[in-house]
């Protein structure tokens, strides 16, 4: 079943311990959506700006990733400039340049409104719920945020959280959400908010999980090429709603499974720039990589 | 079978968000040793100073803890003053009193001589040395450190490596002795430096150990009451070769339940200051902590 992803296209100027990289393609909903292209059709809902590379969107069709809803405007396209220090950890962020992402103001192509499986990505929580409110009858919404829309619009995310099944967040947005330091209390906390299931994504660390109530703890896959962070957590999510999308199954395992390939995905997305890697892999590199997941975390 | 312990015994002064105790029992082989006694008899091997509460000496008899190893000289105990923040990660050292842990040359009684599984619990690796040349033929050795002997004493510790089974530090002792900053890069180079096995305690994000080589990674326990972190990876230590001496079965089975029970182990010791929760723990609660981590982490 095709999956719907809403959230950002960008030009990013991104530098890392491996070097810097000039307006490369990024931005939540690239991520998601290639992630999710290895498991599903994806309609895709964005914005762009003149400026946008006709090899990209190439290289997006190329993926299967249905482009009727991504909207071309004059300006240009949202850029967000950063720098990662040694340890690859919380960028610097240098310039966020949100360009045509002001003002964006998303009409579902009617193809898209029978969407089964929404993946609403990080982007402003007002264009999420736009989105959400033109699919007819969701059967699966899962959602993402950052740190930014915490901070500057909270009552719009929280009334996005009770229209919710699956919220996905980092470890550090999660504490700043809730003020709580404890994954328990945290997870507890935010179900009250309105998800049935609560993903908190700890980076190198692996995954928290709580699906009604019940906890899933899953380390991260070990690689050694790490060379760009950014994106992982989009690409994690496009990976797990993508999955379940799939199976077409929801059970505590498609849960489970889903956040496997989803941490799977995820390590494609930062063993180069860009979407470099994530968009030259197959399915039997990923069925291998989620065998290795699984076989290092078994007892 | 019985376990050999060598490592510091304490009277710390500990301030954590929950409060500040002064004076209270710790030090790498209380807490390893305790941690232990729920699976084998203990021998312990360390130091204290006429200052060290009898009350103290009743507790570890009672644990069956053999203490014919225990020196008591003239001087005052070894003892750390330290601070945890909010996040209780990282803790500022207020002050590190040797005292007379200073020229502690330990002469391990006969009893002590044919153990077969030997824990080298932090503390100067001469003194590691000086213990482990005593033991006639030991079955099992493992060994932990800090970063301060990394720092200091890089030779010594280097040379008792190579006499070494398995390699128990923290993920940041481990980028610290390594240069490295990836896992997969730093168990290969330690098990390069002797031990067979690495385990390497990330804390709450868990565990990430080196069996030969094959990798295996698991998730932390989810606990809502932490106290004080003191000690915590000498309770993993502690149960983890208190378990494997009482199956005394090695295998790569027996080597992953030994890093499920010694993460459990290390909840009870945070849970509370000083020892006063992993003193009062039972096998019944122990069993069923570790079915809910292996619950909590089943695919």
């Amino acid at each position: 079943m095709s999956v719907l992803v809403v959230g950002t296209v960008a030009l990013d100027t991104i530098t890392t311990p491996l070097g810097r990289k000039e307006a490369i393609l990024g931005g939540s909903a690239v991520f998601s959506a290639l992630s999710a292209s290895y498991f599903s059709p994806v309609n895709l809902v964005a914005v762009v700006g003149e400026d946008f590379p006709q090899d990209h969107i190439s290289l997006l069709k190329k993926k299967k990733i249905n482009l009727d809803g991504l909207d071309c405007v004059a300006g240009k396209t949202f850029c967000w400039t950063g720098v990662y220090g040694e340890d690859f950890s919380d960028p610097e962020t240098l310039a966020t340049e949100l360009n045509v992402l002001v003002g964006f103001n998303p009409s579902l192509p009617e193809s898209y409104r029978d969407s089964k499986y929404v993946f609403l990505a990080n982007v402003d929580p007002d264009i999420q719920h736009k989105v959400l409110a033109q699919v007819k009858k969701p059967k699966l919404v899962v959602c993402d945020t950052m740190n930014f829309w915490i901070a500057n619009k909270p009552e719009s995310l929280l009334k996005l959280l009770k229209k919710v099944d699956v919220f996905l967040l980092n470890y550090s947005e999660a504490r700043l959400l809730t003020r709580k330091n404890n994954l328990l209390d945290i997870g507890a906390q935010l179900m009250k908010m309105g998800p049935a299931c609560v993903v908190i994504k700890k980076g190198e660390h692996g995954v928290v999980s709580f699906n009604s109530g019940k906890v899933f703890s899953l380390p991260a896959c070990l690689i050694n090429n790490l060379c760009d962070p950014t994106g992982a957590g989009d690409t994690f999510a496009g990976g797990f709603i993508g999955y379940l999308s799939s199976v077409a199954k929801w059970n505590e395992l498609s849960f489970k499974k889903a956040i496997v390939h989803g941490s799977v995905m995820a390590t494609f997305a930062v063993e180069d720039f860009s979407v470099t890697k994530l968009a030259a892999v197959n399915k039997a590199l990923i069925n291998r990589r989620v065998r290795e997941l699984i076989k290092i975390t078994k007892i």
